[in-house]
């Protein structure tokens, strides 16, 4: 046992038990929470919401203090601008949004034993699949404070235990938000244990070891920390290193489209996982499209780094296409820029001959999370969504779109560029799994082998 | 690169190239296969089913050579009875139940392209969500020779490139098989690569380090072959360990029901991973019920190892209940048995005074695969079904149900105790994952953020 001093902060709301009685004690936790009933586990989220509604003065108090110290890492060149955004509550509507995000997750239809397969399959013997809770998750996050009522809102509606590490970033923010939930889950019929606040850097080591506990891994931050937990865990991980996403616009791309969905997946919010880092433009409209978008994104202050083609293309193009102080400041691109997820106002430009290479660029350099292309021909967007390989592909949209709230699941736990369980925004669903149950009268094996009886595997109702 | 000489041996049908060029070849396939048209796919799956049924004799010929140097290893001690048992294709019925289940897994719909979820964002902005192959699977396996042809069609019908590796005690057998399944996708649409067989053993460590280009490996072997795999890569892995399966006898359930249950769980097929190794039975039939099904187990040649409470009251009943000789039998069950996947003739019973205690044991010790109870009380049934958690939980049935044919899968791709993807019996589901694809006019998130447009979030038809 590394840890020899096993506390608990009750004022804080974080425990500090060692790792094995952490994964133990949400493991048992997690028998309990799967049989709550649904209205239990809605009424839990109420109080929740309430709690952080009357708290948000003094979480906010909290976060500010992570601001400015993590602003005085900014200054001296040790965290990213891109961080510090994340890591800011107080911005106009994100709190609110928090709340709302924990509101609309108790709205969404109980994910527990829902029937997904009923077979007969022969009189008297049946087969039915429900939807059962994982059982235990880790969620592991780095800045974004936010993130820890959004998870502890799915843990809870999805009957799942869960134990969530927040990051040093976000230290006091977290410490504010495990106060006040759990103190509220205090007044619930949710299982002391079940949501578990883990603030200690050393346990994520010992907890990443706790495989015969723990169900699940979700790590939310950057590509670092997924790939360190990746590296150090037998347990599944879900969720997504990179968002390296391209929008490419193809031979017959509208320009005020082209306009609207680069600019919006390029500045909407440049440090999110789903901003567009790759422009992929066909060699047709380098001249005609281009140079309205490059204008358009200089006009947000974005920089541009071009390919050799696109370069020469956007040089010589008249300066109502592209006026000469834009092309001025066009850079050069390299071969890193394709491969770079940029998480800033800079874009990388390749130029393509078909549609085919433009799928083969993002096969081949993108990381499998979002993709778009703009197009007016829907032969060309279908043939595009079949073959490129990611999790959300899209037509005429902003990659930007590429988010849980959006596409209707009420919140997430993350962005899965997974080939398995789950893909793309994670809501509910990726939390559950199922069991089988199968109902008999004495059934054997052996009836159905030489004992000449056949199955009949009628689908039924559940 | 650890092979220097790459070579393809034609004959064989199996390949020797290096991990890396084995593994990116797959991946490269698996882009064409995942669009292939159902009836392109089901085409070399009539083309294999044929080839396979004229070789019948050559197969059966290459088998028995496995089968006599296992015998030798036997004999040596070298190996154990049941994995002979598992190698055997010249069984009655065996070779035609494979053939059968290339013919059933075609049969099947086609998985490709289905759409689980379609949504209206806004006007002009849809998402739909299709099923879609996994991508790449490496497929290892020890003994059972007919896996190779039923994982070629699962993974022909799903749309996936496979890797398959086969064990050294079937080496004739794979190499049999794979020269007729490699002969036969010749004359298909198949791209070359898509289905890869594999019979160095050295190749195992080196393809499990191909993350990079392998979506999902599924081991089908034993305890040890399943536990180096999870603990030698950082690709998904989809098995299960043991198969570590219990029957709870209710202090309500009816003896014959509990003799059928007991016994075909036990001793339909020893060696298989969903045979019962671990008899629960509560104190209140210790008397009553036991002695019956005991003496039914023993009849059939099981030993039966009983804990302090059960040897007590199975030695005291009377001659009627349980003969003198059956009892002289009867053996003292160590801690160690009720953790033992026997895979044999012997069945380890143990005492519990309620049924939380024994759903308490099956979470404790079991392997999380297949338990059952024998009651009369539905409500008894339902309290057990809802609180093991395991992948499958049946009531007044055999745990030898717990296989994708009988669950109308067709055939499986093996049965999973994970706790995430998959779970019990796979069959072609398991070897899907989704994409997502957002249909727009220009859409940006910008609309609906500051932009004021709200979400509609309607279900549509897809």
């Amino acid at each position: 046992m590394k840890h020899a001093i096993a506390t608990t902060d009750a004022r804080a709301g974080t425990t500090s038990l060692p790792a094995a009685d952490i994964a133990r004690t949400a493991r048992k936790a997690s028998f309990a929470i799967k049989s709550l009933p649904g209205n239990a586990r809605d009424l839990a989220l109420d109080i929740i919401y309430d709690a952080l509604a009357a708290s948000k003065d003094e979480i906010l108090v909290a976060n500010a203090r992570d601001m400015s110290a993590a602003q005085e890492l900014v200054a001296e060149g040790k965290l990213s601008q891109s961080l510090v955004k994340r890591l800011d509550l107080s911005r106009a509507g994100k709190y609110e949004d928090m709340l709302q995000g924990i509101r609309d997750v108790r709205g969404l239809e109980d994910p527990v034993g829902k029937v997904t397969l009923a077979t007969k399959l022969d009189d008297g013997l049946t087969l039915h699949r429900y939807t059962t809770p994982i059982g235990t998750l880790l969620i592991i996050f780095e800045a974004r404070p936010e993130v820890i009522a959004n998870i502890s809102a799915l843990a809870i509606k999805s009957g799942n235990a869960a134990i969530l590490k927040g990051g040093k970033e976000s230290t006091h923010s977290f410490a504010a938000i495990a106060a006040v939930i759990t103190a509220a889950l205090k007044s619930t019929a949710i299982p002391p244990g079940a949501i578990q606040l883990v603030q200690s850097r050393e346990a994520v080591k010992d907890l990443l070891d706790q495989d015969v506990y723990i169900d699940l891994v979700i790590p939310r931050g950057g590509n670092d920390l997924v790939r360190y937990i990746k590296e150090n865990t037998k347990i599944p991980v879900m969720g997504h290193a990179d968002g390296l996403c391209a929008t490419y616009l193809h031979a017959d791309a509208d320009v005020d489209t082209a306009v609207a969905v680069v600019v919006d997946g390029k500045t909407d919010y440049p440090a999110a996982c789903n901003a567009t880092e790759t422009l992929i433009v066909h060699a047709g409209v380098l001249g005609t499209v281009l140079p309205a978008v490059v204008a358009a994104l200089q006009a947000k202050g974005v920089s541009v780094r071009c390919d050799a083609a696109s370069l020469a293309t956007l040089s010589a193009v008249s300066e109502g296409a592209l006026s000469a102080a834009g092309k001025a400041i066009l850079q050069a691109a390299t071969e890193e820029d394709f491969k770079t997820e940029f998480l800033d106002l800079v874009i990388a430009v390749k130029t393509v001959g078909t549609l085919q290479e433009a799928v083969a660029h993002i096969n081949a350099h993108g990381s499998g999370h979002t993709d778009g292309i703009v197009a007016r021909s829907e032969a060309a967007a279908e043939e595009f969504c079949r073959m490129v390989d990611s999790a959300g592909v899209y037509w005429n949209a902003s990659t930007r779109f590429a988010d849980g709230y959006r596409y209707g699941f009420g919140t997430e736990v993350g962005i899965s560029t997974n080939k398995v369980h789950a893909r793309g925004p994670v809501g509910l669903e990726g939390l559950m799994i199922y069991k089988y149950v199968v109902r008999g009268g004495g059934h054997t094996a052996a009836m159905y082998g030489g004992g000449g009886r056949k199955f009949v595997h009628e689908r039924i109702e559940g």
